[in-house]
């Protein structure tokens, strides 16, 4: 029987799930309804309807949770309230698909690592997305492969266009902030890629130049110390210009002990002792097919909850040094 | 009279002056010597001689000075004298083109901006050499005419081949570090690009994968928190492996309120509301020729004095960031 599917919210990458229900037969989607934002869920609800015309509609999304009893719910409203809506999930034994962060601030980010242990065996993916993308997918499976050798250095970069944004993008408590939510990514790569620990951050970040939003952070560099001394920048923006060919330009460069690999534009350039050379690119995966996947005991390539955690951790304590102008230590 | 120049060590770039020799007629080598080191100076004495045969050779650069009295001094020693070297220069009014870092530690920096300013009237530049490259001069003037609008962000990459290194390497005191001696440029850059000054910098180093080479670092980043809110990195590595196309992989990236600039590869990438677009370069320039100018009053771009001791004092800082794990300000 097919697994039924909520989605709460629509600010994020619902988008996913919304796309796969055209072709994955293993799940529908039932419902779909506003976050505590209530903000509406227009927009994710005629996306759900290609897949699925009956698809119903709720304004409270805890209603939703016990008339619907979803096997998953796809958590994305404004990212200020992720951790207390999958709370919510969790203590109702719901898998879990959520938008990162997954939370926004430190106390908030120990609830839900309580009510992840406490529930039933439950899955807990987050939308790191851009793991699967053909390029980064590509760049995992070289360095995995010994292709730079010991990592020693990393350069992780996320530049966006910033356009013209409301809702959550005009209030931080609601937002949470530009390293959170933009560079999640390049700090996902970090860890992703090296299976590395932080030990320090040093972070700046500015909403200077952000053409009347708020207060909006566009501007962001975080500079960590890792374990065995490895070194590893973020660099974030939202000022890539409107005339750029795409919305984002992300690229990460990972400079290794006998070789070193880049990402950039979509492409794998590695430089090693066999020279230089384009990697092939991986498949694109749709990550909430994964989920499914792990949701029917199918060894789903997801995001594990462990690694959503520690790095929603670190993008918190990056955030604070940037706040509070000071090296936030990962051991305190 | 053509000015007569004379040339102390052989560690660092003083092939602009050998090489200027052969075409500019302002001035001639007329001696070359060890540097404090005593290790010798063939290499710059033989390079000499192919724009004068008669060049001498001195094992003492203090009799040199004394003996030759000539107009310009090229300070190229290993880097942990080039303070001291500087200073005595200075003391006897002579001016200096001096390999960077001019000095490696902050007390050392301050007598020489004392010698300095006690001096009369010398030009005292420095080897920031990468500035005159076709590709860097033509980001400045980009930059300078607007192309980025405000500079809100920066991302500078220096990566060299490390190769099998002997003499200075293989002793942090005369040495400097890495930070120092590869990281001059991209933290010059920082503030020659956007005129902003540092206020905090948190930086990491590494020692590690350096192939035998004692303490020399091989991994560095820095994260500077910039005047006006602006963030700014430098990554630094002596890891580009040996079956790469160059040397180096000097890169900046420089992300504006209206703009993104970006150099790589020896071009320079501009996107802004002029769409996407490679910049034409500017001419090569010798930066011996410009001192040569310089000294003969003749408006010669050079690397200014007051810019050079900001910068040696950033990268002095930096390094003191990595080595004793803190955020270091610069208002202290």
């Amino acid at each position: 029987m097919a697994l039924k599917v909520c989605i709460i919210g629509m600010t994020g990458h619902s988008g996913y799930v919304t796309k796969a229900a055209e072709y994955n037969k293993d799940f529908y989607i039932s419902a779909v309804s506003d976050g505590p934002e209530k903000a509406g869920c227009e927009k994710v609800f005629k996306g759900s309807q290609s897949s699925n015309p009956d698809v119903k509609k709720y304004e409270d999304y805890i209603e939703m949770l016990d008339t619907e009893k979803p096997d998953i719910a796809v958590v994305n409203p404004y990212c200020g309230y992720n951790a207390q809506v999958n709370i919510e999930c969790l203590k109702r034994n719901i898998h879990v698909f959520s938008e990162k962060p997954v939370a926004t601030e430190l106390d908030e980010l120990e609830k839900l690592k309580e009510a992840y242990y406490a529930a039933d065996g439950v899955v807990f993916a987050s939308m790191m997305a851009i793991r699967y993308t053909p390029w980064f997918a590509a760049a995992k499976k070289a360095i995995d492969a010994g292709a730079v050798g010991d990592i020693r250095l990393m350069n992780a970069q996320k530049s966006y266009r910033l356009g013209k944004r409301d809702g959550m993008y005009l209030d931080r408590k609601l937002y949470g902030g530009t390293i959170l939510w933009v560079g999640s990514h390049a700090i996902d790569w970090l860890y992703w890629l090296s299976g590395k620990k932080f030990e320090e951050v040093f972070a700046v970040h500015s909403s200077k130049a952000n053409k009347g939003h708020n207060d909006l952070e566009v501007s962001a560099t975080c500079n960590f110390r890792m374990e065995d001394e490895v070194a590893a920048t973020a660099s974030i923006d939202f000022l890539r210009p409107a005339e750029a060919p795409s919305h984002d330009d992300d690229r990460v460069r990972v400079v290794g002990s006998t070789g070193v690999l880049e990402v950039r534009g979509g492409q794998v350039y590695l430089i090693n002792e066999n020279g230089e050379q384009t990697l092939p690119l991986e498949e694109r995966v749709n990550p909430f097919d994964e989920v499914v996947k792990a949701v029917l005991g199918n060894n789903g390539d997801i995001v594990k909850a462990e690694d959503t955690f520690y790095v929603t951790e670190a993008c918190i304590r990056a955030r604070m040094s940037a706040d509070e102008k000071k090296v936030i230590s990962f051991n305190a």
